[in-house]
């Protein structure tokens, strides 16, 4: 297939899960679209569908004004892009790298972007792979605001909403890290929670409805919550931390005598006990933001 | 305020938060309500509002046929229901217990009201104590199933849904265990993503919209991961443990290099890296649910 259209060209480097996803919609969408794999054979269902399968990362970026990374870190993204000859190719385009990596890192991709004369957006995804390319997608980007919207319709190709949150370039990768914190978290607390209901004769399906109920109830309270921590008070009268605490050591004792691993809630439980040892144990669990960090 | 009403009479023993809540959804249900708390002074919105207060357990217990006892554990439950004058009062009673508590305490609870004569149904509130008596609430009971069609129509008027989860006592409570464990963890999450957010000089409140969005990702993936863990298979095609285990270190970085305590997401990182090294890297995260429990 051949395509002939307005849309930008687009070069995707990385073709895992995520890397697959995204140049597949660009395709879809009818960009001319040019790809590479550090692991050759990655390619095949895309060049199927009319991607161009370039064979080295020199030649992908050579393709496209648009160069968009995803791999598994940043590590992983400069191996390619720092090689003499990508950089030198790159030169006078501009990348997007999606790759999930810290805002330090993204810093450091940018200034080594801005010595050698490439356009540099940093951004993040933060919905499984199979959401691109429907509305159900969620894009995240900083850098500078021009080159952002010059390079929107064709990162608009990937469906889903995008956000600009900034013309720091750290800005998308600390609400990545920060989004990735509560997902991992949120889905640890799952697993282990399968693991002990499992020991006590109920099956994941069993579950699965309660929690999915419990998983509803988060976000009327990280609205609530985040007032309580921008404010810095964190009123217990509906739920104080030491009631909370009681229950955490319930699921400690509960894993424990069935030996499970319990080293997520312990650590959660020793934070609440920090605040309640601090003369905090009438407010409420989000005052553990204010701990944290604490020396 | 005097009632006259078919729906029968019930005392609540407890009047933190929660039994608060539960006293005043008995009232304005019409219910003919006994409300005792063992620090006094409590009860004074409850009786205003025509709840009755008693001056000890003893003379709660004698006022109703069904006894609804919400305290912070069951150690603090046993320490009212089994001083002498109290288990006596009970005998031919109902004691509904919505304690949060452990399923093995609830056995030791059910053994102790089998022995003097009092029927005994364990139940959990897996929503917040200002959602008693709206559509929004969500009662878990276990016990006999007659004695919990019988007192149906008194625990209904705390309106919400109920579910009889079985005849066997600690089902609520493995359920309620359970679900604080999946509550709590994400919430430890929440509290540490607006921690490091702060940090990098992002607001609470700028991080709310998109915590909510990841919150609502997790019920898909709740429902899907039931199934991987269920039948055993954790298929990583979509997101490899791999992957995940690199954007949990940058939680780990991007928090310790603020100085922010990150030993929930150490763990979550090291439960991770357990299961690649255990030669299941390409599988998803749910794998975490067996090693868990591997001595
Ligand atoms: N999958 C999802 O649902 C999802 C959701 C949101 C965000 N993300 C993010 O998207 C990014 C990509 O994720 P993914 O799901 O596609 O899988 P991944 O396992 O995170 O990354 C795999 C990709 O990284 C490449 N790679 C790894 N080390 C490399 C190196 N040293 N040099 C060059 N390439 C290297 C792999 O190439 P080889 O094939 O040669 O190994 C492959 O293309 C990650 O940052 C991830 O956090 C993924
Ligand atoms: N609040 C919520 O949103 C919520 C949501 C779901 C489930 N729950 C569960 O509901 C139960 C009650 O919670 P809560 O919010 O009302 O507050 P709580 O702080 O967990 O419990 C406070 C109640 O426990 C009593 N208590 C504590 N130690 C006692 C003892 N040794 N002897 C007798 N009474 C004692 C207190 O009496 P004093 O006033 O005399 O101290 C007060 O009545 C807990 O199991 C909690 O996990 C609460």
């Amino acid at each position: 297939m051949s395509t002939a259209s307005n849309l930008p060209a687009v070069t995707v480097l990385g073709l895992g899960p995520m890397g697959r996803s995204l140049a597949g919609a660009f395709v879809r969408a009818g960009l001319r679209t040019t790809v590479w794999n550090r692991t050759p054979g990655k390619d095949g269902e895309l060049t199927a569908q009319g991607a161009v399968g370039a064979v080295s990362a020199e030649e992908a970026v050579s393709a496209s004004e648009l160069v968009v990374v995803c791999v598994v870190n940043n590590e992983a993204a400069d191996a390619i892009l720092r090689q003499d000859a990508v950089t030198r190719a790159l030169k006078g385009r501009t990348v997007v790298n999606l790759t999930a990596d810290t805002p330090e890192r993204a810093r450091g991709t940018a200034q080594w972007a801005a010595e050698h004369g490439i356009g540099y957006l940093d951004g993040a995804i933060m919905t499984p792979a199979y959401s691109i390319g429907t509305p159900e997608a969620v894009f995240l980007h900083s850098g500078p605001r021009d080159l952002y919207e010059q390079h929107r319709p064709a990162l608009e190709a990937l469906g889903g909403t995008h956000t600009h949150l900034g013309e720091e370039i750290g800005r998308a990768a600390t609400f990545d890290v920060a989004l990735l914190d509560i997902f991992w978290t949120a889905m640890a607390g799952y697993a282990h929670a399968v693991a002990i209901a499992r020991a006590e004769g109920v099956t994941a399906r069993e579950l699965a409805s309660f929690a999915q109920g419990i998983a509803a109830i988060l976000p009327p309270l990280f609205e609530q919550f985040a007032e309580d921590a921008d404010s810095g008070t964190y009123s217990g009268e509906i739920n104080p931390i030491t009631s909370g605490a009681s229950t955490m050591a319930h699921v400690v004792e509960v894993s424990e005598s069935h030996g499970i691993d319990a080293s997520v809630m312990r650590a959660v439980e020793g934070l609440s006990r920090r605040v309640i040892g601090l003369g905090h144990g009438s407010d409420g669990f989000m005052r553990v933001a204010e701990v944290l960090g604490r020396r």
